[in-house]
C-alpha cells in the first residue's frame, strides 16, 4: 500500500498522519465491501506480510490526480481523501491518495518515481 | 478514535503517518474479527460520522503503557503498534497506541489530558 500526500498544503505531522490513516482504513474497507476477489487476495496477502505502508509525496493536486487516473486504468484499489475542514484546511480539500494493496510491480508503475515523504 | 504517538523516538513525519495508519487499520480489523457487538456498534457509528481520528502525544513508553492499561480496564478497543524496524528504529520498538473507536466520554477518560501531536 502506498499513500501519496500533497506537500503544497503544508499540513502538520499530526494532520498528515490522520489523512494517511484515513486513506489506509478506507482502502481496506472498500476492498472488504467490494466483490473483487483479486483485490481481496491482495489484501489478505498484505495483511499476512505485516501490512507494509509507504508514504510518498507530490507537489500539487494535478500530480495527485494523474496518479489516481493511472491507478484506475490499472484496476488497482485507489481512494482520494478529502479533509473535513474542521482545522487548517478548507472543507473538501483533497489531501492524499491511497493506492493498493497490490503487488509491488503494479504499484511501482504508478508511484515508483515518487520520493518518500 | 485516538492514536497516541511517542515523541521520544524522534520519528519523521512519514514514519509517524505509517505507524498511525497501522494502528487505525489494526483497530478496525480487530473489531471486525471480534465477537464484541458493542465495539461493532461503535465502529459502525464512527464510520457513519466520517471516521474522526485524533493524534496525540506522550513523551515515553511508560506513559503509553499506562494509557493502554486504562483502555483495557475500560474495555475499549486498544492496539499497541510495534515497528518492523526496517528503517530508523530497532525491530519491535513500540511506536504508538490506538484506542477506539468508542464514545468520546469514554475515550476522554483515557486520553483527554494529552496534547495534540
Amino acid at each position: 500500500m502506498v499513500i501519496i500526500v500533497r506537500t503544497d498544503l503544508n499540513m502538520g505531522k499530526g494532520k498528515i498522519a490522520v489523512q494517511v490513516a484515513h486513506a489506509a482504513v478506507s482502502l481496506v474497507l472498500n476492498i472488504l465491501n467490494s466483490n473483487n476477489n483479486e483485490w481481496k487476495k491482495w489484501l489478505s496477502e498484505w495483511l499476512d506480510e505485516g501490512q507494509t505502508k509507504i508514504v510518498v509525496k507530490v507537489q500539487n493536486l494535478e500530480e495527485l490526480n494523474k496518479r489516481y487516473e493511472e491507478a484506475i486504468k490499472l484496476n488497482v484499489p485507489a481512494v482520494i481523501i478529502q479533509d473535513a475542514g474542521k482545522t487548517q484546511l478548507q472543507p473538501g480539500t483533497i489531501t492524499c491518495l491511497g493506492i493498493g494493496p497490490a503487488p509491488s510491480e503494479i504499484v511501482d508503475k504508478i508511484t515508483g518515481d515518487l520520493k518518500l515523504l
